[in-house]
Protein backbone atom coordinates (compact mmCIF):
# COMPACT_ATOMS: atom_id res chain seq x y z
CA UNK A 1 0.00 0.00 0.00
CA UNK A 2 0.95 3.14 -1.03
CA UNK A 3 2.27 5.46 2.40
CA UNK A 4 0.11 8.31 3.27
CA UNK A 5 1.78 11.94 4.50
CA UNK A 6 0.64 14.68 6.14
CA UNK A 7 2.14 18.13 6.25
CA UNK A 8 1.25 20.71 8.84
CA UNK A 9 1.98 24.13 8.71
CA UNK A 10 2.88 25.38 4.25
CA UNK A 11 5.45 28.13 5.24
CA UNK A 12 8.78 27.69 2.86
CA UNK A 13 9.71 24.61 4.41
CA UNK A 14 6.69 22.23 4.91
CA UNK A 15 5.61 23.51 1.66
CA UNK A 16 8.39 22.18 0.22
CA UNK A 17 8.59 19.24 1.60
CA UNK A 18 4.69 18.44 0.41
CA UNK A 19 6.02 19.65 -3.20
CA UNK A 20 8.88 17.49 -2.98
CA UNK A 21 6.60 14.42 -1.78
CA UNK A 22 3.70 15.39 -4.33
CA UNK A 23 6.15 15.61 -7.38
CA UNK A 24 7.28 12.10 -6.61
CA UNK A 25 3.85 10.67 -6.62
CA UNK A 26 3.53 9.86 -2.61
CA UNK A 27 0.06 10.99 -0.84
CA UNK A 28 0.03 14.26 0.61
CA UNK A 29 -2.54 15.94 2.93
CA UNK A 30 -1.79 19.77 3.43
CA UNK A 31 -3.17 21.58 6.43
CA UNK A 32 -2.17 25.38 7.46
CA UNK A 33 -4.59 28.04 9.31
CA UNK A 34 -4.17 30.12 5.96
CA UNK A 35 -6.76 30.11 3.47
CA UNK A 36 -4.40 31.51 0.84
CA UNK A 37 -1.68 28.91 1.91
CA UNK A 38 -3.76 26.61 1.54
CA UNK A 39 -5.50 27.45 -1.82
CA UNK A 40 -1.56 27.17 -3.37
CA UNK A 41 -1.01 23.93 -2.43
CA UNK A 42 -4.68 22.35 -3.40
CA UNK A 43 -3.42 21.95 -7.06
CA UNK A 44 -0.23 19.91 -5.79
CA UNK A 45 -1.49 17.94 -3.02
CA UNK A 46 -4.25 15.21 -2.73
CA UNK A 47 -6.14 16.98 0.01
CA UNK A 48 -5.58 20.63 0.94
CA UNK A 49 -7.45 21.53 4.21
CA UNK A 50 -7.99 24.64 6.27
CA UNK A 51 -7.34 24.05 9.96
CA UNK A 52 -5.64 24.82 13.03
CA UNK A 53 -3.84 21.59 13.96
CA UNK A 54 -3.66 22.54 17.93
CA UNK A 55 -7.69 21.84 17.55
CA UNK A 56 -8.01 18.12 18.35
CA UNK A 57 -11.34 17.39 16.64
CA UNK A 58 -9.77 18.81 13.41
CA UNK A 59 -7.11 15.92 13.21
CA UNK A 60 -9.29 13.88 14.46
CA UNK A 61 -12.12 14.47 11.96
CA UNK A 62 -9.65 14.18 8.93
CA UNK A 63 -8.16 10.80 10.13
CA UNK A 64 -4.78 11.83 10.71
CA UNK A 65 -3.96 8.62 12.56
CA UNK A 66 -4.47 6.69 9.49
CA UNK A 67 -1.33 8.50 7.50
CA UNK A 68 2.30 6.88 7.86
CA UNK A 69 4.11 10.03 8.52
CA UNK A 70 2.73 13.32 9.98
CA UNK A 71 5.74 16.34 9.36
CA UNK A 72 4.78 19.63 11.97
CA UNK A 73 6.52 22.87 9.89
CA UNK A 74 4.98 25.13 12.04
CA UNK A 75 7.76 28.03 12.78
CA UNK A 76 7.02 31.38 15.16
CA UNK A 77 4.62 29.79 16.90
CA UNK A 78 6.54 27.45 19.17
CA UNK A 79 3.42 26.61 21.33
CA UNK A 80 1.29 25.34 18.58
CA UNK A 81 4.52 22.86 17.36
CA UNK A 82 4.29 21.68 20.74
CA UNK A 83 0.86 20.65 21.40
CA UNK A 84 0.21 19.87 17.96
CA UNK A 85 2.81 17.03 18.23
CA UNK A 86 1.21 16.31 21.76
CA UNK A 87 -1.92 15.69 20.11
CA UNK A 88 -0.47 13.85 17.44
CA UNK A 89 1.04 11.53 19.73
CA UNK A 90 -2.26 10.46 21.56
CA UNK A 91 -3.89 10.04 18.52
CA UNK A 92 -1.44 7.27 17.77
CA UNK A 93 0.70 8.57 14.49
CA UNK A 94 2.72 5.92 13.87
CA UNK A 95 5.75 8.51 12.34
CA UNK A 96 6.17 12.33 13.30
CA UNK A 97 8.85 14.93 12.25
CA UNK A 98 8.81 18.22 13.59
CA UNK A 99 10.56 21.38 12.77
CA UNK A 100 13.01 23.02 15.72
CA UNK A 101 13.01 26.75 15.87
CA UNK A 102 16.17 26.43 18.57
CA UNK A 103 17.63 24.16 21.33
CA UNK A 104 14.74 24.41 24.34
CA UNK A 105 12.19 23.64 21.65
CA UNK A 106 13.67 20.98 20.44
CA UNK A 107 14.03 19.04 24.05
CA UNK A 108 10.53 19.41 24.68
CA UNK A 109 9.72 17.92 21.27
CA UNK A 110 12.48 14.86 22.61
CA UNK A 111 10.28 14.62 25.97
CA UNK A 112 6.95 14.44 24.53
CA UNK A 113 8.32 11.74 22.03
CA UNK A 114 8.85 13.02 18.31
CA UNK A 115 10.13 11.04 16.54
CA UNK A 116 12.37 13.28 14.06
CA UNK A 117 13.47 16.75 15.05
CA UNK A 118 15.12 19.36 12.25
CA UNK A 119 16.61 22.24 11.96
CA UNK A 120 16.36 23.70 8.59
CA UNK A 121 17.37 27.11 8.78
CA UNK A 122 20.52 25.80 10.83
CA UNK A 123 21.86 22.82 9.17
CA UNK A 124 21.56 24.94 5.85
CA UNK A 125 24.01 27.34 7.00
CA UNK A 126 25.99 25.18 7.90
CA UNK A 127 26.53 23.94 4.55
CA UNK A 128 26.40 27.28 2.75
CA UNK A 129 29.60 28.31 5.43
CA UNK A 130 31.10 25.43 4.12
CA UNK A 131 30.66 25.85 0.77
CA UNK A 132 31.80 29.64 1.19
CA UNK A 133 34.79 29.25 3.04
CA UNK A 134 36.03 27.53 -0.37
CA UNK A 135 35.15 28.69 -3.28
CA UNK A 136 35.93 25.73 -4.81
CA UNK A 137 34.21 23.24 -2.85
CA UNK A 138 30.74 23.79 -4.22
CA UNK A 139 28.66 20.86 -1.87
CA UNK A 140 29.36 18.53 0.37
CA UNK A 141 27.68 14.72 2.39
CA UNK A 142 29.06 14.98 6.11
CA UNK A 143 29.97 11.05 6.66
CA UNK A 144 30.67 11.43 9.80
CA UNK A 145 32.79 14.41 11.96
CA UNK A 146 35.87 13.33 10.15
CA UNK A 147 34.93 11.87 6.87
CA UNK A 148 32.82 13.47 3.91
CA UNK A 149 32.11 13.54 -0.19
CA UNK A 150 32.83 16.62 -1.71
CA UNK A 151 32.37 18.51 -5.28
CA UNK A 152 35.39 20.49 -5.51
CA UNK A 153 36.33 22.58 -9.17
CA UNK A 154 39.15 21.37 -10.87
CA UNK A 155 41.61 24.67 -11.00
CA UNK A 156 44.15 25.12 -13.56
CA UNK A 157 46.67 23.04 -11.86
CA UNK A 158 45.36 20.43 -12.28
CA UNK A 159 43.93 20.42 -15.79
CA UNK A 160 45.52 17.94 -18.24
CA UNK A 161 46.83 15.90 -15.65
CA UNK A 162 45.55 12.04 -15.40
CA UNK A 163 44.59 10.44 -12.12
CA UNK A 164 47.75 8.11 -12.29
CA UNK A 165 49.92 10.91 -13.12
CA UNK A 166 48.28 12.90 -9.86
CA UNK A 167 48.19 9.87 -7.64
CA UNK A 168 46.08 11.38 -5.58
CA UNK A 169 45.21 8.45 -3.56
CA UNK A 170 48.93 7.39 -2.53
CA UNK A 171 49.67 11.23 -1.73
CA UNK A 172 46.47 12.63 0.09
CA UNK A 173 44.62 9.43 0.89
CA UNK A 174 41.64 10.42 -1.01
CA UNK A 175 39.96 8.89 -3.99
CA UNK A 176 38.11 10.45 -6.80
CA UNK A 177 34.60 8.54 -7.02
CA UNK A 178 33.26 10.31 -9.85
CA UNK A 179 33.64 13.25 -12.24
CA UNK A 180 30.49 16.22 -13.50
CA UNK A 181 32.15 17.74 -17.05
CA UNK A 182 29.14 19.57 -18.34
CA UNK A 183 26.34 17.24 -17.96
CA UNK A 184 28.01 14.05 -18.44
CA UNK A 185 28.59 12.25 -14.93
CA UNK A 186 31.81 10.11 -14.89
CA UNK A 187 31.56 7.24 -12.56
CA UNK A 188 34.69 5.67 -11.33
CA UNK A 189 36.74 7.09 -13.41
CA UNK A 190 39.92 5.38 -15.57
CA UNK A 191 43.45 6.23 -14.05
CA UNK A 192 44.16 7.43 -17.42
CA UNK A 193 41.23 10.06 -17.60
CA UNK A 194 42.21 13.59 -18.28
CA UNK A 195 41.06 16.15 -15.95
CA UNK A 196 40.30 19.77 -17.50
CA UNK A 197 39.98 22.67 -15.18
CA UNK A 198 36.00 23.38 -14.28
CA UNK A 199 35.51 19.32 -14.00
CA UNK A 200 33.74 18.92 -10.71
CA UNK A 201 35.64 16.17 -9.15
CA UNK A 202 33.62 14.46 -6.71
CA UNK A 203 36.38 13.25 -3.91
CA UNK A 204 35.53 11.02 -0.82
CA UNK A 205 38.27 11.13 2.14
CA UNK A 206 39.17 12.21 5.71
CA UNK A 207 38.75 16.00 6.15
CA UNK A 208 41.82 17.26 6.77
CA UNK A 209 43.12 15.16 3.65
CA UNK A 210 40.51 16.52 1.78
CA UNK A 211 41.73 19.89 2.78
CA UNK A 212 45.09 19.53 2.09
CA UNK A 213 44.45 18.18 -1.24
CA UNK A 214 42.38 21.43 -1.37
CA UNK A 215 45.17 23.58 -0.78
CA UNK A 216 48.28 22.43 -2.59
CA UNK A 217 45.90 21.30 -5.91
CA UNK A 218 43.42 24.28 -6.44
CA UNK A 219 44.06 26.80 -4.29
CA UNK A 220 42.09 30.15 -4.00
CA UNK B 1 45.93 37.12 3.68
CA UNK B 2 43.03 35.38 5.59
CA UNK B 3 39.28 36.14 4.43
CA UNK B 4 37.29 38.76 6.15
CA UNK B 5 33.21 37.80 6.22
CA UNK B 6 30.57 39.82 7.53
CA UNK B 7 27.25 38.20 8.20
CA UNK B 8 23.98 40.46 8.44
CA UNK B 9 21.40 39.28 9.84
CA UNK B 10 22.09 36.62 12.97
CA UNK B 11 18.71 34.75 12.76
CA UNK B 12 18.49 31.04 12.72
CA UNK B 13 20.11 30.94 9.13
CA UNK B 14 22.15 33.70 9.75
CA UNK B 15 23.64 32.70 13.00
CA UNK B 16 24.43 29.19 11.97
CA UNK B 17 26.66 30.56 9.46
CA UNK B 18 28.32 32.83 11.70
CA UNK B 19 28.73 29.89 14.15
CA UNK B 20 30.10 27.76 11.73
CA UNK B 21 32.70 30.14 9.42
CA UNK B 22 33.38 30.96 13.21
CA UNK B 23 34.67 27.55 14.23
CA UNK B 24 36.49 26.95 11.45
CA UNK B 25 38.85 30.25 12.60
CA UNK B 26 37.87 32.51 9.76
CA UNK B 27 37.43 36.22 10.41
CA UNK B 28 33.56 36.81 11.15
CA UNK B 29 31.87 40.17 11.44
CA UNK B 30 28.42 40.18 12.95
CA UNK B 31 25.67 42.12 12.53
CA UNK B 32 22.17 42.85 13.23
CA UNK B 33 19.21 45.73 14.73
CA UNK B 34 18.52 43.80 17.67
CA UNK B 35 21.31 44.06 20.51
CA UNK B 36 20.53 41.09 21.85
CA UNK B 37 21.08 38.90 19.10
CA UNK B 38 24.22 40.67 18.57
CA UNK B 39 25.28 40.46 22.45
CA UNK B 40 24.42 36.21 21.73
CA UNK B 41 27.19 36.57 18.95
CA UNK B 42 30.02 38.95 20.66
CA UNK B 43 31.78 35.72 21.82
CA UNK B 44 31.59 33.92 19.08
CA UNK B 45 32.41 36.26 15.93
CA UNK B 46 35.46 38.52 15.76
CA UNK B 47 33.43 41.52 16.20
CA UNK B 48 29.78 42.26 16.29
CA UNK B 49 28.07 44.95 15.69
CA UNK B 50 24.40 46.52 16.33
CA UNK B 51 23.38 48.37 13.07
CA UNK B 52 20.84 48.65 10.82
CA UNK B 53 22.27 47.69 7.20
CA UNK B 54 19.86 49.60 5.29
CA UNK B 55 21.81 52.80 6.58
CA UNK B 56 24.63 53.73 4.10
CA UNK B 57 26.40 54.98 6.78
CA UNK B 58 26.46 52.33 9.28
CA UNK B 59 28.29 49.97 6.44
CA UNK B 60 30.79 52.94 5.63
CA UNK B 61 31.64 53.70 9.03
CA UNK B 62 32.66 50.09 9.47
CA UNK B 63 34.69 49.59 6.39
CA UNK B 64 32.38 46.64 4.64
CA UNK B 65 34.21 47.17 1.03
CA UNK B 66 36.84 45.37 2.69
CA UNK B 67 35.20 42.54 3.22
CA UNK B 68 35.71 39.97 0.94
CA UNK B 69 32.34 38.08 1.37
CA UNK B 70 28.96 39.24 2.88
CA UNK B 71 26.09 37.20 3.99
CA UNK B 72 22.95 38.95 4.00
CA UNK B 73 20.53 36.70 6.32
CA UNK B 74 17.79 38.80 6.62
CA UNK B 75 14.32 37.00 6.45
CA UNK B 76 10.70 38.58 6.50
CA UNK B 77 12.18 42.20 6.04
CA UNK B 78 12.45 41.79 2.19
CA UNK B 79 12.71 45.16 1.68
CA UNK B 80 15.28 45.37 3.94
CA UNK B 81 17.80 42.99 2.53
CA UNK B 82 16.63 44.21 -0.75
CA UNK B 83 18.18 47.84 0.00
CA UNK B 84 21.02 46.05 1.89
CA UNK B 85 22.22 44.37 -1.14
CA UNK B 86 21.68 47.83 -3.49
CA UNK B 87 24.15 49.33 -0.68
CA UNK B 88 26.45 46.62 -0.65
CA UNK B 89 27.15 46.74 -4.61
CA UNK B 90 27.46 50.44 -4.72
CA UNK B 91 30.00 50.26 -1.91
CA UNK B 92 31.83 48.05 -4.21
CA UNK B 93 31.45 44.20 -2.07
CA UNK B 94 33.01 41.83 -4.61
CA UNK B 95 31.00 38.81 -3.27
CA UNK B 96 27.43 39.03 -1.63
CA UNK B 97 25.38 35.93 -0.81
CA UNK B 98 21.56 36.78 -0.09
CA UNK B 99 19.02 34.21 1.48
CA UNK B 100 15.74 34.72 -0.81
CA UNK B 101 11.96 34.20 0.74
CA UNK B 102 10.77 33.52 -2.63
CA UNK B 103 10.97 33.63 -6.15
CA UNK B 104 9.80 37.43 -6.78
CA UNK B 105 12.68 37.95 -3.87
CA UNK B 106 15.34 36.00 -5.67
CA UNK B 107 14.40 37.88 -9.41
CA UNK B 108 14.62 41.34 -7.46
CA UNK B 109 18.06 40.21 -6.21
CA UNK B 110 19.73 38.57 -9.75
CA UNK B 111 18.38 41.50 -10.94
CA UNK B 112 20.80 44.18 -8.52
CA UNK B 113 23.63 42.05 -8.71
CA UNK B 114 23.73 39.48 -5.70
CA UNK B 115 26.39 36.75 -6.29
CA UNK B 116 24.50 33.65 -4.82
CA UNK B 117 20.68 33.37 -3.93
CA UNK B 118 20.11 30.44 -1.01
CA UNK B 119 16.71 29.11 -0.20
CA UNK B 120 17.80 27.85 3.19
CA UNK B 121 14.02 26.45 4.01
CA UNK B 122 13.16 24.99 0.72
CA UNK B 123 16.12 23.43 0.09
CA UNK B 124 16.50 21.49 3.36
CA UNK B 125 12.51 20.77 2.61
CA UNK B 126 13.57 18.83 -0.25
CA UNK B 127 16.21 16.85 1.31
CA UNK B 128 14.25 16.09 4.14
CA UNK B 129 11.11 14.97 1.88
CA UNK B 130 13.92 12.37 0.05
CA UNK B 131 15.09 11.06 3.58
CA UNK B 132 11.81 10.23 4.67
CA UNK B 133 10.27 8.81 1.68
CA UNK B 134 12.21 5.80 2.11
CA UNK B 135 13.22 5.25 5.88
CA UNK B 136 16.39 3.43 4.35
CA UNK B 137 18.00 6.36 2.84
CA UNK B 138 19.80 9.13 5.29
CA UNK B 139 21.14 11.71 3.53
CA UNK B 140 21.94 12.23 0.13
CA UNK B 141 24.33 14.59 -2.21
CA UNK B 142 22.64 15.00 -5.39
CA UNK B 143 25.42 15.33 -8.63
CA UNK B 144 23.02 16.01 -11.08
CA UNK B 145 19.09 16.12 -12.07
CA UNK B 146 19.71 12.58 -12.23
CA UNK B 147 22.39 11.74 -10.27
CA UNK B 148 23.06 10.76 -6.92
CA UNK B 149 25.23 9.42 -4.42
CA UNK B 150 23.19 8.49 -1.32
CA UNK B 151 23.52 6.69 2.33
CA UNK B 152 21.51 3.59 2.50
CA UNK B 153 21.04 1.23 5.68
CA UNK B 154 21.74 -2.39 4.88
CA UNK B 155 18.69 -4.67 5.51
CA UNK B 156 18.22 -7.89 6.56
CA UNK B 157 18.32 -9.28 2.91
CA UNK B 158 22.08 -8.19 2.57
CA UNK B 159 23.37 -9.34 5.74
CA UNK B 160 26.49 -11.87 5.43
CA UNK B 161 26.77 -11.03 1.47
CA UNK B 162 30.21 -9.68 0.16
CA UNK B 163 29.97 -7.32 -2.52
CA UNK B 164 31.14 -10.01 -5.84
CA UNK B 165 28.07 -12.28 -4.69
CA UNK B 166 25.68 -9.31 -4.97
CA UNK B 167 27.20 -7.83 -8.28
CA UNK B 168 25.52 -4.60 -7.53
CA UNK B 169 27.53 -2.86 -10.35
CA UNK B 170 26.35 -5.06 -13.04
CA UNK B 171 22.70 -5.88 -11.77
CA UNK B 172 22.10 -1.96 -10.89
CA UNK B 173 25.04 -0.18 -12.64
CA UNK B 174 25.66 1.29 -9.30
CA UNK B 175 28.53 1.90 -7.23
CA UNK B 176 29.07 1.37 -3.31
CA UNK B 177 31.98 4.00 -2.88
CA UNK B 178 32.24 3.52 0.56
CA UNK B 179 30.56 2.10 3.74
CA UNK B 180 29.71 2.92 7.43
CA UNK B 181 30.04 0.55 10.40
CA UNK B 182 29.58 2.07 13.63
CA UNK B 183 32.09 4.63 13.95
CA UNK B 184 34.54 3.36 10.67
CA UNK B 185 34.36 4.60 7.54
CA UNK B 186 35.89 1.82 5.07
CA UNK B 187 36.23 3.16 1.53
CA UNK B 188 36.47 1.68 -1.48
CA UNK B 189 35.59 -1.06 0.28
CA UNK B 190 36.95 -4.74 -1.40
CA UNK B 191 34.79 -6.64 -3.57
CA UNK B 192 35.24 -9.62 -0.62
CA UNK B 193 33.72 -7.70 2.07
CA UNK B 194 31.30 -8.84 3.72
CA UNK B 195 28.19 -6.55 4.08
CA UNK B 196 26.55 -6.99 7.49
CA UNK B 197 22.69 -5.30 8.62
CA UNK B 198 22.91 -2.11 9.70
CA UNK B 199 25.76 -0.67 7.93
CA UNK B 200 25.48 2.31 5.93
CA UNK B 201 26.44 2.28 2.19
CA UNK B 202 27.42 4.99 0.28
CA UNK B 203 26.30 4.33 -3.29
CA UNK B 204 26.64 6.60 -6.14
CA UNK B 205 24.82 6.10 -9.62
CA UNK B 206 21.80 6.99 -11.93
CA UNK B 207 18.55 7.99 -9.58
CA UNK B 208 16.44 5.20 -11.33
CA UNK B 209 19.42 2.48 -10.98
CA UNK B 210 19.52 3.19 -6.52
CA UNK B 211 16.01 3.63 -6.80
CA UNK B 212 15.23 -0.31 -8.11
CA UNK B 213 18.01 -1.15 -5.71
CA UNK B 214 16.71 0.31 -3.31
CA UNK B 215 13.24 -1.26 -3.96
CA UNK B 216 14.51 -4.97 -4.91
CA UNK B 217 17.42 -5.19 -2.43
CA UNK B 218 16.29 -3.42 0.71
CA UNK B 219 12.74 -2.66 0.98
CA UNK B 220 11.01 -1.16 3.66
N1 LIG C 1 -1.92 25.83 14.55
C1 LIG C 1 -1.61 25.77 13.27
N2 LIG C 1 -2.23 24.91 12.42
C2 LIG C 1 -1.90 24.84 11.12
N3 LIG C 1 -0.96 25.63 10.55
C3 LIG C 1 -0.31 26.52 11.33
C4 LIG C 1 -0.58 26.62 12.71
N4 LIG C 1 0.23 27.60 13.22
C5 LIG C 1 0.97 28.06 12.21
N5 LIG C 1 0.66 27.42 11.06
C6 LIG C 1 1.25 27.65 9.73
O1 LIG C 1 2.58 27.19 9.70
C7 LIG C 1 3.28 27.83 8.63
C8 LIG C 1 4.72 28.07 9.01
O2 LIG C 1 4.82 28.94 10.11
P1 LIG C 1 5.75 30.26 10.13
O3 LIG C 1 5.56 31.02 8.88
O4 LIG C 1 5.57 30.91 11.44
O5 LIG C 1 7.14 29.56 10.18
P2 LIG C 1 8.56 29.91 9.55
O6 LIG C 1 9.59 29.14 10.32
O7 LIG C 1 8.78 31.38 9.36
O8 LIG C 1 8.36 29.22 8.17
P3 LIG C 1 9.43 28.93 7.05
O9 LIG C 1 10.77 29.32 7.61
O10 LIG C 1 9.28 27.47 6.79
O11 LIG C 1 8.97 29.76 5.92
C9 LIG C 1 2.51 29.11 8.34
O12 LIG C 1 1.97 29.05 7.02
C10 LIG C 1 1.41 29.13 9.40
O13 LIG C 1 0.19 29.67 8.90
N1 LIG D 1 17.99 46.11 8.39
C1 LIG D 1 18.52 45.14 9.15
N2 LIG D 1 19.82 45.21 9.54
C2 LIG D 1 20.37 44.25 10.30
N3 LIG D 1 19.71 43.14 10.69
C3 LIG D 1 18.41 43.00 10.32
C4 LIG D 1 17.76 43.98 9.53
N4 LIG D 1 16.48 43.56 9.33
C5 LIG D 1 16.34 42.37 9.95
N5 LIG D 1 17.50 42.03 10.56
C6 LIG D 1 17.75 40.81 11.35
O1 LIG D 1 17.79 39.68 10.50
C7 LIG D 1 17.54 38.51 11.30
C8 LIG D 1 16.74 37.49 10.48
O2 LIG D 1 15.49 38.00 10.13
P1 LIG D 1 14.09 37.22 10.39
O3 LIG D 1 14.09 36.69 11.77
O4 LIG D 1 13.00 38.05 9.91
O5 LIG D 1 14.27 36.05 9.34
P2 LIG D 1 13.86 34.54 9.32
O6 LIG D 1 13.87 34.08 7.89
O7 LIG D 1 12.65 34.23 10.16
O8 LIG D 1 15.13 33.96 10.01
P3 LIG D 1 15.62 32.47 10.13
O9 LIG D 1 14.66 31.64 9.32
O10 LIG D 1 17.00 32.49 9.59
O11 LIG D 1 15.56 32.23 11.59
C9 LIG D 1 16.81 39.00 12.55
O12 LIG D 1 17.63 38.74 13.68
C10 LIG D 1 16.63 40.48 12.31
O13 LIG D 1 16.74 41.26 13.51
CA1 LIG E 1 10.22 33.36 10.06
CA1 LIG F 1 33.19 17.69 9.63
CA1 LIG G 1 12.72 30.54 8.47
CA1 LIG H 1 17.02 14.16 -8.59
Amino acid sequence: MKKEFAVIGLGRFGGSICRALSEEGMEVMAMDVIEEKVNEFSSIASHAVVGDSTDESVLKSIGIRNFDHVIVAIGDNIQASILTTLILKELGVKHITVKAQNDYHEKVLNKIGADQIVHPERDMGKRIAHSIMSNNVLDYLELSDEHSIVEIVASQRLDGHTLISLDIRAKFGINIVAFKRGKDIIVSPQATEVIRKGDILIVIGADVDIDRFEKTMIGE
